[in-house]
C-alpha cells in the first residue's frame, strides 16, 4: 500500500510525517523489516538517537522515528518517507500487525482428535490431529488446539486462547481468554513436594491447581506446576518466556514479563509490572514487590520492595552491583594496595 | 469425616490430640487446605512456632501442630481442634492422600496407539491415545502410559510406573518400578558428544543407556541423556524436578533431590541423600559425597565432601558464602577505607 | 573383529600399534567400553598422563594411548593391544561408529500420519506415527520424522535431517541437510516481543522465520526463536545440547557448541567456533567473536573479544576471574587485615 494510505490506516499516535512537508514522496510500502536488513518498498523504525548512524545506511523506504529533529533532518536528506511518533517501537509492532497475520488453523475438529464424551466445545474451535480430551474439559468459543497437544480432565479454556503443538494442560488447570500456550509447555503438573523420612522421600500429593487468568502467554517448553493444596495463578496480561519454572503455589500479578529459563521457587508472590531478566532465579516464599526489576542471573533470596532494581547473587540495589562490578575487575590490585599496607604497618613496628 | 475418624484412619504418628482434652469438639473435616486459605471444615497444618500468628487467624477447622505448648494452647483457645506430631509436614501430606487420589486413566489400551508387535505388555497396563511403543519394548504390569508418549525400541518399563503425556524415552532405557516420568521430559536421548577436528565437529556415536532405578521421578521437560558408552544411572528413591538437565554418565545416588532447572555435565557422580538447590550447575566429572547439599545457583566446579553444605560461583563453605555475601553488599564502603589507608600512607611519606 | 582389522579398517590416523611390537597379541575385540568400565574383548581410550593409573587397572584387551611412551610400555607390560594416536579421542569415536549404529526406523510414511496434500515429500523419508505435516511443507531426501512430531506450514526439511519424537517445527523454519532436532526441542516459535504500554503489553507479530544451516544440532527440549523480521540463524556445523534457549534474532556462526541451559536473549551474535559452557547467558545484542570461549555460568553483558576466554558474572577474562575466586575464598580474612589496619591508624591519630 501507499505509505499516506498506511498513515490512515494507522489513525492515532502518528503526530507528524515527511507527508507534511511533500505529499509528493509517498512510496509503495510492501512489508516491513529490520533496519540494518531493510530493502527497498520496506518501512523500518529507529528507535532513539543512538542508532542515529542506521538512518544514513538503512535502505528503507520509510522510517518511524522519535521525534528528534536530527534524525528527521538526516531522513529528509535521504529521501525516507517518515513518521514521527513517541513510541517508534509501538507503531512499528502495530504497522507490523498490518503486514502480518499469524498461521491459524481453520476452525474444524480433526477427525484423529480423541475427545471425550464429557468434554464441552464451543463454536469455532479449531482442535488438530492427535489432540486428546479427556472428560469434563470445557473448551470455549474460538479456541485454536494444534496437534498433540494433551488436555487432562476438568481443564477451562477461555474463549479465543491458542495452545500450541504438543503442549499438556494438566487437570483441573483454569486457562483465562485469549491465552497463547506456546509448544511443549506444560501447565499444571505436579509440583515438587517431597517430605523427607527416615525411609525416603514421602510424596505430597498436589491436589491444587493452576489458574492463567485472561491474556497470559506461557512460553515454549515453560512448566507452570500447581501445588498440594491451593492454586498457583498467573494474573492477567502477564508474559512468560520459553523454558520458565514457576514452582509450585506461585502467585504472580498482572502485566509481569519473565524473560527465558526465569526460575521461581514454591509460593513466590509477584505484584504487578514486575520484569525479571533471563535465568533469575527466586527463592522459596519470596515476596517481590509491584514494579520491581531483577536484571539477569539475579538470585533473589529476600523480599524485594516495590519499584526495587535488583541485581547479582544474592541480589543487591542493581546501583550498588554497578559499583562492585566495577571493584571486582580490580580486586586483585585493590588486594596488592592492602598487601602493601600491611607490610608499611609491619615496617613501623 | 469426623475429625476423631481422620485419627484412627492416620493410626501411628498422631501422638496428641484435641480429644484427650475434650470429646465433644469433634468437626467435620471435608478436605485440607493451606493455613491462610483453610475455611470452615477443612484441615491445615503449621510447622513451627514462626507462624504462630497464623494459628490466631486461620479459619480450618482443624491443624496439626508440633508439639509446642503456645501453639497448642492457642489453638485450644479458638476452639480449633488439633493434632500434635514431631512431623506436621508429613503428617499434612499422609492426610492429603486420604482425601486426594490422583487421576489415573483406566487400564485400557487405546485403539489409537501404535504398538510393535514384538512389545510385550503387561497386565492392568494404560495406554493412551497416539501412544507410540517400537520394537522390544516390555511394558510391566500396572503401568501407565498418557497419550502422546513415544517409547523408542528395547526399553523397559517397571511396574506401576506412570509416562505423563508427551514425554519420550529412548532406545535402550531401564526405568524402575513405580516412577514417575512428567509430560514433556525426555529419557535416554543421545548425550553431547562432539569431538573437535580440523574440519569441524566429529559426532561420538552414543551407545550407552540410561538407568532409572525404582521410584524416581523425573519432571516435566527434564532430560536425562544416556552416554557414549556404559551407562547414566539415577538411583533409587531420587526426585528431579522440572526442567532439569543431566548430562551423559552421570550417576546419581538414591534419595537425592534436584529442585528445578539444576543441569549436571557429563560424567558428575552424586551419592545419596543429597540436595541441588535450584538451577545449581556441576562441572564435568564433579564428585560429590553423601548428604552435601548446594543452595540455590551454585556454581561447583570440583568435589564436594560429603555433608558439605555450599554456596556461590565457584562454590564455597555456605558459612563463609554468608560472610561474603554479608562484605560484598559494603564493598564499595571497604574500598573506600583502603583508600583512606593508603592516602595517609602516602602523607605519611 | 580381531584388533588387526579394526586397525585396517580405521585407516588413516592410527601411527603406531601394539602389533608392530609383536604380531601375537591379537585379541578379539567385540565392543568399546569406558576405561573404568571395560571388560575383556573390549577397547576403550586413555586421554592422557592424567588417566596413567587406569592404565593400570583397566579390564580392556585394547587401548587407544596418546603417542607417550610410558602409556604406552604400561600397556605393553600389562599384554594390552594399543593404538598410538596424536587425537586418542577422535579415534575413539572413530571406533565406536564401526561397533555401534543408532536406531533408525525403515523409511517409510505410517498410515497414521497427517500430511497436508500441498506437502512435497523426497524419497526414502521415514514418517512416523501421529506425525503432523501442515501445508507447503518440503521434506527432502531421506529426511527421517519420529512419531508425534509436528510441523507447521511452509517448513523446508534438508536431506538426511533427522527429527526426533514429540519437537515442533514452527512456521517458516528452513533446516538444513543432515542436521538433528532432538526430541521436544521446538525450532522456530514466537520470540518473546512485547511493547509496554499504558494499558499493558502490546504484542509485537514475530514475522520473521528461524534456519539453522547444515549439520546442525539442537539438543532436547531446546528453544530456538524466530523474530519480528528477520531471521534467526543457526551457522553450518553448530551443535546446542539440551534445555537451550536463542531468542529472536541471533545469528550464531559454524562449528559453535552451546553447552546445557545456555541462554542467549533477543539479537545476539556469535561469530564461529565459540565455545560457551552450561548456563552461560547472554544479553540482548551482545556480540561475540570467533574462537571465543564462556565458562560455566558466565553472564555476559557485553561484548566479547575473538579468542577471549571470559567467565563469571559480570563477565571478565578468566585469568583475572581465578585470581578473583582465590581472593574470594579468602575475603573475610582480608576484611580483617582491613580492620586491622584501620585500627592502628586510629592509634596513631
Amino acid at each position: 500500500m501507499k505509505f499516506s494510505q498506511l498513515i490512515q490506516q494507522l489513525g492515532d499516535g502518528v503526530t507528524r510525517t515527511s507527508l507534511s512537508l511533500t505529499q509528493e514522496d509517498d512510496p509503495e510500502i510492501c512489508g516491513v523489516a529490520d533496519v540494518d536488513e531493510a530493502t527497498l518498498g520496506t518501512l523500518s523504525f529507529i528507535e532513539n538517537r543512538k542508532f542515529a548512524d542506521r538512518v544514513k545506511k538503512t535502505a528503507a523506504s520509510a522510517l518511524i522515528l522519535p521525534p528528534d529533529e536530527d534524525l528527521i533532518s538526516q531522513a529528509v536528506e535521504r529521501k525516507i518517507a517518515w513518521i514521527a511518533t513517541a513510541e517508534p517501537r509501538l507503531l512499528f509492532a502495530r504497522t507490523l500487525a498490518l503486514f502480518y497475520q499469524p498461521f491459524q488453523p481453520t476452525p474444524e475438529i480433526h477427525p484423529q482428535a480423541t475427545i471425550d464424551r464429557s468434554a464441552t466445545i464451543g463454536e469455532n474451535v479449531s482442535i488438530g490431529a492427535n489432540v486428546v480430551i479427556c472428560g469434563d474439559v470445557e473448551i470455549e468459543d474460538r479456541v485454536c488446539i494444534h496437534p498433540n497437544v494433551v488436555i487432562y480432565p476438568q481443564v477451562r479454556i477461555g474463549r479465543g486462547t491458542i495452545l500450541h503443538a504438543n503442549c499438556t494442560i494438566h487437570e483441573r488447570s483454569q486457562i483465562g481468554k485469549n491465552c497463547v500456550i506456546h509448544s511443549g509447555a506444560v501447565i499444571g503438573a505436579e509440583g515438587f513436594g517431597f517430605v523427607p523420612t527416615s525411609s525416603g522421600w514421602f510424596k505430597m500429593q498436589q491436589s491444587g491447581c493452576t489458574i492463567l487468568e485472561d491474556s497470559v502467554e506461557i512460553g515454549c517448553n515453560s512448566t507452570i506446576d500447581r501445588p498440594a493444596v491451593g492454586e498457583t495463578r498467573i494474573g492477567r496480561n502477564t508474559k512468560i518466556d520459553n523454558l520458565v519454572q514457576i514452582g509450585h503455589g506461585c502467585k504472580i500479578g498482572s502485566n509481569c514479563a519473565l524473560a527465558a529459563q526465569v526460575g521461581l521457587a514454591g509460593r513466590v508472590t509477584l505484584g504487578n509490572n514486575i520484569l525479571l531478566a533471563g535465568q533469575v532465579g527466586v527463592a522459596n516464599q519470596a515476596k517481590i514487590g509491584d514494579g520491581a526489576i531483577a536484571s539477569a542471573k539475579t538470585g533473589i533470596h529476600q523480599d524485594v520492595a516495590p519499584g526495587a532494581i535488583v541485581s547479582g547473587f544474592p541480589a543487591i540495589a542493581n546501583k550498588l552491583w554497578l559499583k562492585n562490578a566495577a571493584l571486582y575487575k580490580r580486586l586483585p590490585e585493590i588486594y596488592q594496595t592492602i598487601q602493601k599496607l600491611q607490610r608499611r604497618m609491619k615496617s613501623q613496628d
